[in-house]
This record gives C-alpha cells, sequence and structure tokens, in this order.
C-alpha cells in the first residue's frame, strides 16, 4: 500500500498546483488590470513548467510498477494516472516545447489574420501546428490512426472511426429540418433593450434555479462565458448584451452546466484524478442538457417567461407559446456559437471532417478554405462571405486543438440519451420546470452522472446511467420532435 | 556568465511562481468562496512546499559559488540570493515543518483565546512557537543575539541593540506629547453616517490623487485593508464604515503607499530579486509617509474638506481648520490599529521591548500578560481592561512573527526623516497638497526611494534618500510641531 499512499499524495498536491493554475486563467479573464498581461505570461509559463516536470517525475513511473488497488476507486484513481504519464512520457520535451511555442504564436497570427480577413498569412503557421500534432499524434500513438491519439486527450475512449458513424447518420436529418424550418414562416423576435442590472439579477436566479452553489462558486462578468475550477471552487462568467438578454441568460445556465458537474462529484474524490468531470464529451452533455433540454423546454420557458415579465415589464412577446418560439429561434448564420440547438452540429460536423482529413494528410492546408466554404454552402445553402465568417472564426485550431470539436457534438449526442432516460424516470419533470423547479431532474443527473467525476469511462458512463450504449437517434428524435412542434411541421 | 545567467532564469521562475502564491492569498481575502476554505489550504501548502524545494535547490548553491557579477545590479542579485539560500539552508527540514505546523495551531488557538478572553489557554502553544522561533533563530546566527536573527528576516542589517537605542530615544518625549495633549480640550469629532458608495467613490479618487496606476492594479472590499503583488499587478483592498469614513479614506491611502513602491521600482528589476520592497521598514516609510506626513497634513486635508462636502453635504464639521483636528483627533484607546500617529509607536515600542526579552528569556511567556499591562499602564496612564485590548489583540506573535513589530516605527522613523527631505526639495508641497495634487511630493519618493526596489540595504537607501543616516529626530520634530500646533500646547 505505501506505493499507491505516496503516489496518491504527490499526485494530491499536483492536483491542488494544477487547481491554482486554473484559478490564474480565471482571474487573468475576470479580474486582472491589463497592464499585468507580461507579467501574468510569466506566471503561466512557471506554473505550465513546474507542473510538467511534476508529471514527468520518475517516481511516478516507480510508484505505478508496484501500487495495488485495493478497490475500484483505487483502480479507476491508477487508470487516470498511468494513462496520464504514460501520454506525457512519449512526447519528447524538444517537441512538446515547440509545440507550446509554436501554438503561441499561431493564436496571436490567428487573431490578426482574422482582424485582416487574410487566411493566406495564418496558413505557414497552421501548417506548422499540423505537422507538429501529427508528430505527437505518433509519438503517442505509433502506428495507429493519428487522429485518435489526439482525440483521446479529450475523449478518453472515444475513435475517429466511431464518431464518424455516429455523425454521419446526424448529419442528413439535420440539414432536412433545418431547411425545412427556414421554409417555414419565422417565429417573433426579441426587440427593445433590456438593462445590465436586470439581466444580471436574473442571471443569479437562474443559476439558483439550477442547483449552482454559490458557497462553492460565485458569478462574474468576462468578454467570453465559461466556468473553471472544480471540487469547492467552481465558478462561473456571464456576459450581457443590452438586445439579447437570452445570451447571458442561455450562456449562464451553459456554465451552470458544466459548474454543477464538477460540484455534484462525490467529495471523497477531491483533489485526486477522479475529481474532476471525465471527458470533454460528459462535460458538455451536462451544459447542454442544462441549457437546451431543460432551459429552453416548453415547459421552463413558460416559468422564465414570467420572469421575464417580472423584471423588464411587457417586453413585447405576447404569451408564453410565443416566447418558446422566441427562445428557440432559428436562423441563418456563420457563426458556431451563435447557432441554434439544430444548425449547431452542422457547424461542429463540417470542423470534424475538415481536422480529420488534416491530420489524416487527405487534405491539405492550403485547400482547407476551399473545403470549408464548400461544405458551408452545401450544409446551410449559401455561401460565406467572409474568412471570418468562416475557415477563421475559431480559435481551436490555431491552438492545436485538433479533436476538440467532436466532443461538442458527442456532448449533445449524450444529452439527448440522458435526457431521454431521465423523462422516463422522473415523469414529473416538465410539471415542475413550469414552476421553475430543476431539481428532481438535477438530482437524477447527479445521482446518475455527475457524482461519479472520472470513476467510469464516458460510454460505460452514459451506459450505466441509461441502459443503453449512446447513439445519435434520442437527440434526433428530441430535436425533430421539439422543432416540428414549434415550427408546424 | 553561464551560472549568472543560470541563476537569474531559476530565480525568475521562482519569483513568478511566489508571485502566483501570492495572487492566492489575495483571492483568498477577495473572491474566493466561504465553502473554498479547505480546498484553498491545500493549495496554499502545496505552493509552499513546491517553492520551499526551489529555495533549497542546490543548483542555487552552486550557481553561487561561480557566478559572477559585472556591475551593481548583478551584485545586489547576487547578494539577496545569497542571503535568502543561506538563511534558508540553515533551517533544518524538520525545524520549518514543526513551527508551520506549530504557527498554524497556534493562530487557531490565538483566535479562540482572544474571543473567551482566555490568555491562559494561549500560552502553552506560545511557549511552543517562541521556543521553535528561538531553536530557528540560534541555527540562522550560531552564537549572536537570536533576536536579531529572527529582525534580519524582515528589516536586513537591523539589529536589536540599534533599535532599541532609537525607540528609547523616541518613548519619552511621545509620552509626554501624548499626556500634554489628553490635558487640552478635545477637537471636533466626526457625527452622522457616510454612505458606503460615496466613502468608495472618494477612496478611488484619493488613490488617484496619490498616483496609484489601476492599469497594474485593483481596489476591492476586504475585512482588512492590505496591499499585494508587485511589478505589473500590484493590489489593494479597503473597507468601509458607515459612521467613520477616514477609516476607508486612510486605509486606502496607507496601502496605496505600499503600492506605489512597488509599482514605482525601476521596471528592469522586474521578476528579480531586487523587484519588490526592500524590506518592511522602507515599505512602512512608504504607506506612512503616504497616509500621514502627506494626507492628514493642514494642507491636504483642506482640500478633502472640500471633497468630502461635495460628496457628502454639510456633514458637520464648519471648516477647514476644524477638519484638520478631526482627522488628527487623539484619544485614548487599547488598540494599535485604531490608534492615532502620536500613540501608535507607543503601542509598538511596547510590544519591541516585550517579544526582545522573551526571545532572549528575560521574560516568561507566564508573565507576558502582567509586563504588558504594567507597560501599558504607564505609558498610556489606564489599565488594560481584557485581554482582547491586551495581550490578545495582535495576532503576530502566534504566527511567529517575532522581529516584525519594530518595522512599524522604523517605517515612521524613516518616513520622518524623507519627509524632511523631502519638503526641503520639493518647496511647493502644501500648496501642491492644497489643491490635491500629490504629484511632486511622490514623484520626489519615486525617484530616491521606490525605483532601487531591493538595488541598496534599507539604511544605505535612507542615506542616500536624505543625505543623513537615519535617526527619529525628525519625526519627532514634525510630530512635536504638529500636534503642538492642532493642540494649542
Amino acid at each position: 500500500m505505501t506505493a499507491y499512499k505516496d503516489l496518491m499524495a504527490f499526485q494530491r498536491e499536483t492536483e491542488a498546483l494544477s487547481g491554482v493554475a486554473g484559478m490564474l486563467g480565471w482571474d487573468q479573464e475576470t479580474m486582472m488590470p491589463d497592464g499585468a498581461a507580461d507579467q501574468r505570461a510569466e506566471e503561466h509559463g512557471a506554473m505550465a513548467n513546474m507542473l510538467h516536470a511534476r508529471r514527468i517525475d520518475p517516481r511516478i513511473g516507480d510508484w505505478l510498477a508496484t501500487a495495488d488497488a485495493p478497490d475500484d476507486v483505487a483502480a479507476a484513481n491508477l487508470r487516470q494516472i498511468k494513462r496520464s504519464y504514460e501520454r506525457t512520457m512519449k512526447v519528447p520535451a524538444t517537441l512538446a516545447t515547440e509545440l507550446a511555442k509554436t501554438t503561441s504564436l499561431a493564436h496571436r497570427t490567428w487573431a490578426k489574420s482574422r482582424a485582416e480577413e487574410d487566411v493566406a498569412s495564418f496558413l505557414p503557421i497552421l501548417q506548422k501546428v499540423v505537422d507538429l500534432r501529427r508528430e505527437e499524434a505518433a509519438a503517442v500513438a505509433g502506428d495507429t490512426d493519428p487522429y485518435d491519439a489526439l482525440l483521446d486527450d479529450y475523449e478518453p475512449g472515444a475513435t475517429g472511426a466511431e464518431l464518424g458513424a455516429m455523425f454521419d447518420a446526424l448529419r442528413p436529418r439535420l440539414v432536412s429540418l433545418r431547411a425545412a424550418i427556414l421554409d417555414q414562416p419565422a417565429p417573433v423576435v426579441l426587440t427593445g433593450t433590456f438593462d445590465e442590472a436586470g439581466q444580471l439579477a436574473l442571471s443569479e436566479k437562474l443559476a439558483a434555479a439550477f442547483g449552482y452553489d454559490l458557497t462553492h462558486g460565485r458569478i462574474d462578468k468576462a468578454l467570453h462565458p465559461f466556468s473553471s475550477g472544480s471540487g469547492l471552487d467552481v465558478r462561473i462568467t456571464t456576459r450581457t448584451e443590452e438586445r439579447d438578454p437570452f445570451n447571458c441568460f442561455y450562456s449562464t445556465i451553459h456554465e451552470v452546466g458544466h459548474a454543477c458537474y464538477e460540484q455534484g462529484i462525490d467529495r471523497k474524490h477531491l483533489l485526486t484524478p477522479l475529481g474532476a468531470g471525465v471527458s470533454m464529451g460528459v462535460h458538455e452533455s451536462q451544459s447542454r442538457i442544462y441549457e437546451n433540454q431543460l432551459g429552453r423546454s416548453e415547459a421552463f420557458t413558460s416559468w422564465l417567461y414570467g420572469q421575464m415579465r417580472d423584471v423588464f415589464s411587457d417586453f413585447g412577446v405576447a404569451d408564453e407559446r410565443a416566447f418558446y418560439g422566441c427562445v428557440n429561434h432559428v436562423s441563418d448564420g456563420f457563426i458556431r456559437t451563435e447557432a441554434d440547438e439544430v444548425q449547431y452540429n452542422l457547424h461542429v460536423l463540417l470542423r470534424f471532417d475538415l481536422e480529420r482529413a488534416l491530420i489524416a494528410g487527405d487534405l491539405a492546408v492550403g485547400d482547407l478554405e476551399a473545403a470549408w466554404n464548400d461544405r458551408f454552402l452545401a450544409d446551410f445553402g449559401y455561401a460565406v462571405d467572409k474568412p471570418s465568417n468562416g475557415v477563421l472564426q475559431d480559435v481551436h485550431w490555431s491552438e492545436g486543438l485538433f479533436g476538440y470539436f467532436p466532443t461538442y457534438t458527442l456532448g449533445n449526442v449524450y444529452a439527448g440519451c440522458l435526457n431521454a432516460a431521465m423523462r422516463k424516470a422522473v415523469p414529473t419533470v416538465d410539471a415542475d420546470l413550469a414552476q421553475g423547479d430543476t431539481s428532481a431532474a438535477t438530482a437524477w443527473l447527479r445521482e446518475n452522472v455527475q457524482q461519479f467525476g472520472g470513476l467510469y469511462q464516458p460510454t460505460d458512463l452514459i451506459t450505466r446511467a441509461t441502459g443503453a450504449a449512446p447513439t445519435e437517434a434520442p437527440l434526433l428524435d428530441y430535436l425533430e420532435e421539439k422543432f416540428r412542434g414549434i415550427y408546424n411541421l
């Protein structure tokens, strides 16, 4: 038992230090004075170097070689540590340094290229990022599919082939649902302005309604909403737009979903490798089910309508039914992060297919923009007008995040599965939501998903929670039923 | 040059990591949700362990052995690193761990004993803290005065004997000035209430008036005002009391003094051992000269009077002269942190003499309360009524901070020297202050003190700035002249 105890004591300090690095990131986006950026960059770099040195500490290998797992929690801890250690050890230090340097430069280049609508100026550094990530994938995974090696970092156990099959099944029904919706008359849209204080007050009420625990968290404003931290300190941010309070409200609910996952993990996993969400996909399943299947449901929006009238008086939407359509309004647009439930996954699928081809070497970086624009036209029916609305819109590739995009849609797929199972188990959900009460729904999610942290691998976790292996069918059924209802299809 | 470069690169990362640990402390006092305390304690512990491991890294010794100093900046960097390394290496790891554990327990015990007015329950753990600090002093300094070894950690180069002589010269004149003042009729005191928003708005205006740079800092509320950080990110906190806006204003100006010292250091010292204030005493000299010699001057308070009337309308003080008396009101009180300029140092001198005797072994821990009460009665003329107003009022000893108290009065002594020199060099100071303009005074301080960071040792720094070795005389002259004027003595 000594090896296991020593390893876990070392790991516990690493988890704590890693939490500190996360806090530093939170501070940067919320509190840090502008003039501190250069110093903060050095602080981040020093923390990253220190954490990397801990992650390749040879004692980890020694401990792993002799550690026994007396129970399933210990076994899962060892599995997580081993997985991370072996992956880290396989990447040569020079490559890790080169990747850090290159992505830092690529990120700055991307921001400039996007501002100048100049794809060509971004391609050379993107090529280098792709090459380095392929090199990393080869170091990690040897001869297996390099894309899978990258994907595995965000979604343990997932493969490009399986996700590809699932996504290929999603795409035609989403394209056709989208086309049918956009043939119909548009529902009312929100007009007028909504003061910031009112948005923030209602946003905080929504966070509380979804069970976010402010004694272990806080809400601040930031340019981009995010959730950060785990265990006893899980913070979220939100933002306001005068003409679009839904941006604030649904960003908040989305981040509350992420935060409640972290807050809902069994305390016995605190500061262990199991003490955080198990994968990006499962994380996104929680944020999306809170935001969409619960937060954008007809039942919950009927309650929200009353709340908004209390705060903003009559804001020009006649009744709950019209408000439901308004919240779930589907319209043309180029930008993934602004997309509705129906179109969002089409944006992701486009990126998944392109990045998989890039990493496989089947698509040249020089052909990326054309491939993007062709695919966009095919799925959405109109042409990309400028790079910032197309291939340069997302930050991810500049940061080397290949294999990350599909976890967004996988999260929606998981949310579809969980929603179906939860509604079977908790038949009162809609009646509760109409009162602004999410407690039964979120308790089911905590009980069946959140509490386990990293104990079970993603597909095992969803299978245990729903009684069946995850498929895209529940998500598609849910979307088709919901939007046929709203648009009278 | 390789050894020096390698050492400085290593040190730079240590400075950055140390800054992160400081940020964590700032967050804890300002932003952290209450429920995160246990997790934060582990994060602090992990950062402290990691920083300690860096500070005893044997490579530092190797680098120091061969590093050359091509200029005075490099020489000063090496001196600071050597000093810190040698001191850290002399303290056995077991003793360091025992000290950390014991002071943590002593701090909790002190809080409970103070709340229960029960000195006896605090004495056993205080005895252990004293013993461990004596053991540390012996490890660090061998046969020299153990108090000097502790003092040197806060005020490099200072000795108990020298400070004792200086403080013995201060005491009788302060006791007699205090007695003379309290024989006179009291000036008007502030009555009524002052809303928090108004206090915070004026507090921010005061911070700006004293040159605090908000692009490299921020102001938040906290239970106790403090300043933290250095270089490009120096933050302060303040607090408000409805009936006492001076608490907010002068806390802010005090912390701005600390913060401007850090902000004023030459950028070339950023993230080096010279990139922070050189000692506690010099730090306190800046906070006190901002707060008192500038902020509580007749000229500045005449401007502040107008500002307060703008914000709070007529608040019951008839004119600038009455307001000046009101700001500088001297009255009886037991608590050091609430004391005015005249009495503050008497509180410090009491602690200095007692802690020096404790560490020398001339005073038993069991006799501490009686010694405190006797001395208080002698200097202040009335008896301590309960331990929380006496020996249990300060947190310092529970945390093992022996040698820290005298730096408060040393800071006032330095402030007295600097004030006299600055007023000679900048004859327009009072005319400027009467307009709320501190720029000439603070520019002189930046030029002559702040910019150098850790480049010169404390007494050298003050001597260079003022043209003479520091003595208590200018402080005494200043206090006697000022308060004779206010109280018509």
